[in-house]
């Protein structure tokens, strides 16, 4: 017998121990974590919010909510690596791709990516990328956050980012790389901008266009106007607010950028039986094989917000969404013909939902009345006042804003009748140039499940297609796939969470507030960081951000010439690829046989780039699944050498910087591929250099000793309404609950390695002969005598029922295997008694009592469809 | 083309259509609706409830809220008559079945019945069906509620009811069928009944013991006191308080009397293959078959809320169970000292969670400082006070206690300090000779989901081997399988409905009043009655109550022998087992072959009785599927004959009396059969005899007009929790929604009809070639030539994907299918086609192109395992 301590003891080296309880709360039990957080969510104040920017109220189905948001069969799959076993999710995906492209009018899309503000910064390095122009156009009618983040972002690829009016452009020197136009503008109004298209086409200048899908389901679609790229969000189709996360964005564009686009994408192809199926296509460009020449760093999307935008697509149809644009647009007519008639000028010509309004009364006389009705605007700096309408528009709503601006009751009544059953003509827009002409989402999967049963099976049948952590464990290697508790999960459905808009004034959001402060409190004492941003909303931007605070703080220290960032080749792939981001020149360091970073390799460049070092970039525990034992020793080096250290994993062993991928080890679900969350902790010299945000800004508190390097995300704290599941985590687990969810996750790692090194040759172990808390399972030796290869067991695992490992990453050949410490004994029993069945599967290969070109393992998986056929390897 | 108004008028006779709107309001959307329901919760007042009394606070495990009670693949099951789409809920039921006869300590159990008082009324009536005595006894101590409804039931069977001391009763006489103890008694003392027992059963006297299964955890349980029978409520067992329901009843007996035990069970049997398979069993019992010689009228349990209780256990096992039934013991003797420091006086000798308190204080003031900290007390006549622990109770719930009593906090501080980690001694019981020493729930199922992941994929694994309404349509006549909208579901766990105690004062529960209050008029508006009862929680529950309300009716008007209740062959078979309970003489009406009443059979019927007739019973439209053209002539017929006219559907034709089966058609899901709920709707006159109730009197503010024939459920308001569904249903529907749901469910059923007349025979159909909602196919033909019997086309349909249409009810060899309005045009035609293949399938056997003994159909359904097969008809 061996205790849990004593295992631990000898896993994890000495130096990085903490050597004591952590001090964050004791652990509370979920009714209790589930009353105060619901105290909490209680602390914000939802007003109706006529913002817009981006944001707008919805309402989520409420089949979709609860089947697919609050369903674990929806929101805990893995990435759909495995279409065997992803069909579900990915034909989801793929409808999501179709809304977006029938929308926009262009082509092809990607499956989602974080938020509009990163989806247009993607279009402008897609566009750089392509024809190499420094100079790039930005509309001063973008939302303010796109802008931000598009700047930001455009500092490290160094290009000249020019603001203005997009109609006064000189493209004829032919020197810039893209110009970002946004259609309908920040300001509600919709321009015909076909003449811009042309002239910065006929110079070689693609056109990004930031739009709005809903607004398409009546307007002139982007693609038909010519523009080369769409970005944008899909959050008002079905996703609720949740103070600014998470929500899909999109990106569609026309086919020849189609392998520059970044993200990931649904194909459609055929199987072994001939039959469609759907599949990840065009891979190649991810950075997991491509890495720092990786078309982005982006990883995990937001998958499960994706299929909620697209099931609201297929639950409403094109008509239906014909339907509640029509309407928003009527009552955007009404509200606006009711402001004319009382004296108050529009200042948009054409738009859609939001109005631009210059009133008759004081800003601040509006701002007062609209407080009474605990109503929130847009003031412009201008003296204006921007009024977005959304789906959940009433009658009622329409009077309390004629209230706001002083209207006379008795005209605005009378256009204010009829609303309510949207009998209004669609006046504004259908006598214009811009009413969409063409049809979209002609599929008949956007046009049979328009009641809530037929909705709910087909949800049901994609679901079931899928394995999920409902099913049996997922192993998954660098992924901790584990299953979250539906307390912490409710939260994320609290009304008093979800319906809060990004930018209502903080005073609003104390609940929100609250929930940071605690996180960032515990957070801190975990990492033993000094600060944490939440405005990250993916593994990689938080990558990203820290090594752009990185770079901030050098260049603070007048050491802007310290570039080089070392990553070793175990890293994840998304790290040399946001370190290219970041405007740095990645140098690999080598690995040695034990999976950690070789230590003569590492001097060599530590000496060679020391001049120039900026940091070193690591993952901890390595990718390779082990904890080095010198880590703290190559911190002291890098530091020494005047760079910074980056680190993948919480620590406090000299790292200045980590991104904290909350999303799965802090209990945020997979979603099949996001929302993620990946805030950064930093020591406190790097403090000043965090995210900052144009419009509520989380550095706000730091006044002037704010030196922020820009924005990363659209929304000032990121996936805001996903933290509460970290927020319960940590509160029900308590110091001594966190330290035994690491040490059973390293008992499990080693339980496996231990019951599998019969079978298998388990490839990199610490120096103690443990591994941490997983391990790789090398598979490259059956290949020569029997042509197994890893990917055979990983096909041969579903029809054991479970999903496969991660596959030849980080080592081609391989399979790493995460078992987390949320499985019990039994499943990890019952996963080693699949694979050492699989390796008597081999043996019998190898000792000729199995077909080579003919066996379980190269045929598999094995579907109903082939198990019922009356020959072997026919369908039936 | 036919419009939808004229397609009804044609299948609905002139004399009994509405002629106008339904005054109900105007329709609600889904997020109006669902706020608006919140608003009305939030009226609810939530103390804390000491009250006990058979109900108890409980943590609701989260994964089985979410991923049962409000997952539409738990709700929406039917009753498992189908047991191959079935094994899911089976297996769970089987688990119930389990809980139950372990911690009981008896051999049998049924899986659930209503409530805990209706529980206790079975079992005397089945110890009068075994034994004919015409005496009962009742403990004083049974529970207020469990006695007034044994006493209800007691008189239409003639027994004569002694209510005392159980430990005084001389059983010698040898003429009472049974003694009813409770075990721990409303009082909350244990007692040791075995010299009760010993002396009942020498005598012949049945015992039955009402009890407490969270108790019987580390209590001897009543079977090794050598009970015949144990019953009571599983609802702390994991199920909300919901103001009184719905939540399972239970019942167990000695093996000798499993043929006479009421409600279902399931059975474990073997499938073809020779594999373990579970399935109801002993149905002969059941109305269906036996109708008035039925064992019950019970039909609809509490199926979900049984499912919700086992996954309980499963969940926490054995051990867990102990664990919280120690801590609520713990804490309960840990109150008792603090209060007795106190000067208190404890009267309870032994107990388990519950004191009766005799206080130095006036009960006034203890009142008043109860009202203080919003905590709910018993309090006895007697100037004592109850107060019942659960598993919720933390040190300041005890804390606020002592200072309710004012006791000196520093004594009390000293006991309670170490109740949170459950490390007191299990002092007071584990020291008696009532504590458990067997061992209970040793299966493995009991033994192995002890953690959310493992609990989620066995919930997930059963809901996946069932056919529900998240998979196809499932197309029962007589029963309305329709899918529920989630936003009428949302409101069930809302917490201010779900967190109450059925017997608080009625002001902190004014939100379920307004909820009352609001439903009751728009079902009398629906149904032309003047005023509803909510108190029968099923709808046998609801004919039982109608036809005591006449006979209390008849009665009053000196006309008690009028018993005679006509009841026609194509009526549910509930019916004539509720008019058997009720005391009456059931006389069966022909009917004709158009499915139609027998008009010159009821003449001569009513010629025959019109002495004595007390009612005519019937269903409408017919069970048959039809509307009969003469409704009204008939019931005028009945009055005239002095009797009264009770009615299973909703309709205003001169009927006196009707149960509205809210389950299912107003939308509340089967949940695998059960929870329904029955009221009530009645004529003026009968309003002073609708069923009242010893705590909280639903016919209070009739005062002195009230002449209630009893209590029918445990809970003055039946299944409470659930009504918020009917409620929403009505206020989105509206009156022109409800019109049309009825067309359109007219419309599905003569649109099958249509179709499937060219291939079968519809058996009945009204005078105008139409058939009402639903219709029966009859496939007796086909059996002399091929041998193919209902049953066989039945079993085919489920490889088709589909559950079977009601089968061989209410004529035997047919198939009665009701498509309900909420399945599309699609999905009938895809079952239309699966029975038309069907019919071809068996042309081919009819034609000699299939095997008549191996053939589709008669080796139907075809499991993935016989489809594997090597061989047909032979397992893999």
């Amino acid at each position: 017998m061996i205790s849990l301590d004593s295992l631990t003891d000898t896993a994890v080296p000495e130096n990085i121990r903490l050597g004591r309880d952590l001090n964050v709360d004791k652990p509370l039990g979920e009714h209790a974590v589930l009353s105060r957080i619901r105290e909490i969510s209680e602390k914000n104040e939802i007003w109706r919010s006529y913002i817009g920017m981006g944001y707008h109220n919805c309402r989520v189905p409420h089949a979709i909510l609860r089947n697919i948001f609050e369903n674990p069969g929806w929101t805990t799959q893995y990435t759909p690596y495995q279409p065997e076993v992803a069909q579900g999710r990915l034909e989801s995906l793929l409808n999501y791709q179709t809304l977006v492209t029938d929308l926009t009018g262009l082509p092809v899309a990607n499956a989602s990516l974080l938020d509009e503000g990163t989806a247009a910064a993607e279009a402008m390095a897609l566009a750089y990328r392509q024809n190499k122009r420094r100079k790039v156009y930005l509309s001063d009618k973008l939302h303010p956050q796109t802008l931000a983040v598009v700047q930001t972002r455009a500092i490290p690829l160094g290009l000249e980012v020019l603001i203005g009016d997009v109609f006064d452009i000189d493209f004829s020197n032919r020197d810039a790389c893209a110009v970002l136009i946004q259609y309908p503008d920040t300001e509600g109004t919709v321009k015909d901008f076909t003449q811009v298209v042309e002239n910065a086409q006929t110079n070689g200048t693609m056109v990004v266009c930031a739009t709005d899908l809903l607004a398409l389901a009546i307007l002139r679609p982007p693609g038909e106007l010519g523009v080369d790229i769409a970005v944008g969000t899909s959050q008002r189709l079905g996703v609720p607010l949740g103070y600014g996360g998470p929500h899909a964005g999109f990106f569609s564009c026309k086919s020849p950028l189609v392998r520059l686009m970044p993200g990931r994408m649904i194909g459609v192809t055929r199987d072994a039986n001939g039959k469609e199926a759907y599949r990840l296509a065009l891979q190649t460009r991810e950075q997991h094989i491509r890495r720092d020449k990786a078309t982005s760093n982006i990883c995990t999307a937001q998958a499960l917000l994706a299929n909620m935008s697209a099931m609201y697509g297929v639950y409403h149809g094109p008509e239906g969404l014909k339907n509640i644009a029509n309407r928003i647009h009527n009552a955007t007519v009404v509200l606006a013909r009711g402001l004319e008639d009382a004296g108050h000028v529009i200042e948009n010509e054409a738009y859609f939902d939001t109005i631009k309004v210059n009133p008759t009364l004081a800003v601040s006389e509006i701002r007062m009345r609209a407080q009474q009705k605990a109503i929130n605007l847009r003031y412009f700096r201008d003296e204006t006042v921007g009024i977005a309408l959304d789906e959940t528009v009433e009658k009622e709503d329409l009077d309390d804003l004629f209230w706001v601006f002083n209207c006379k009751h008795t005209t605005a009544e009378k256009v204010v009748k009829n609303l309510g059953d949207m009998v209004l003509p669609k006046e504004h827009l259908s006598k214009s140039p811009f009413t969409r002409t063409s049809e979209f989402l002609t599929h008949p999967t956007f046009n049979t499940y328009h009641s809530e049963a037929q909705l709910v099976r087909y949800m049901k049948i994609l679901e079931n297609k899928d394995v999920s952590l409902v099913h049996s464990m997922i192993p998954l290697g660098s992924c901790t796939m584990k299953l979250n508790s539906t307390t912490e999960m409710m939260p994320c459905s609290f009304p008093h969470f979800t319906e809060i808009h990004p930018f209502v004034p903080p005073e609003q959001a104390l609940g929100y507030r609250l929930l940071f402060e605690e996180l960032e409190n515990d957070l801190c004492e975990i990492t033993g960081y000094d600060k944490i941003s939440f405005q990250p909303n993916s593994g990689a931007q938080g990558e990203y951000a820290g090594l752009r605070a990185i770079m901030s703080y050098l260049d603070g220290r007048g050491e802007s010439h310290r570039n080089v960032c070392l990553i070793p080749t175990s890293a994840h792939g998304t790290n040399p690829a946001s370190a290219q981001m970041a405007g740095m020149k990645v140098e690999a360091v080598n690995v040695d046989k034990e999976g950690s970073i070789d230590f003569r390799h590492l001097v060599a460049k530590l000496e060679k780039h020391r001049n120039n070092l900026a940091c070193l970039m690591i993952t901890y525990p390595s990718t390779n699944g082990v904890f080095e034992d010198n880590v703290k020793v190559v911190c002291e080096m890098v530091h020494e050498a005047g760079g910074q250290v980056g680190l993948c994993r919480p620590g406090d062993i000299g790292s200045d910087v980590s991104h904290l991928n909350l999303h799965k080890t802090f209990c945020i679900p997979h979603g099949g591929g996001g929302p993620g969350m990946g805030p950064i902790g930093v020591k406190l010299h790097l403090e000043p250099y965090l995210p900052s945000h144009p419009i509520v800004d989380p550095m706000a508190l730091m006044q002037k000793r704010a030196r922020s390097f820009g924005v990363v995300s659209a929304a000032p704290y990121g996936s805001a309404a996903i933290l509460p599941i970290s927020w319960a985590y940590v509160k029900m687990m308590g110091p001594k609950g966190l330290r035994q969810a690491t040490q059973v996750a390293i008992l499990n790692a080693n339980y496996m390695a231990k019951r599998l090194e019969k079978h298998y040759k388990v490839l990199y172990r610490g120096n103690k002969g443990l591994v941490a808390h997983e391990f790789i399972l090398d598979m490259r030796e059956f290949k020569k005598i029997t042509g197994i290869e890893a990917t055979d067991i990983a096909k041969r695992l579903q029809d054991y029922g479970f999903h496969a490992p991660t596959m030849s990453w980080p080592v081609a050949g391989t399979l790493m295997v995460e078992p987390t410490e949320s499985e019990d004994k039994a499943e990890l029993d019952r996963f080693c008694d699949a694979l050492i069945s699989i390796q008597c599967e081999i043996r019998d290969i190898e000792e000729g009592r199995s077909d080579p070109s003919c066996n379980p393992l190269n045929m598999a998986p094995h579907p109903i469809v082939t198990v019922d056929a009356l020959r072997w390897g026919q369908a039936a």
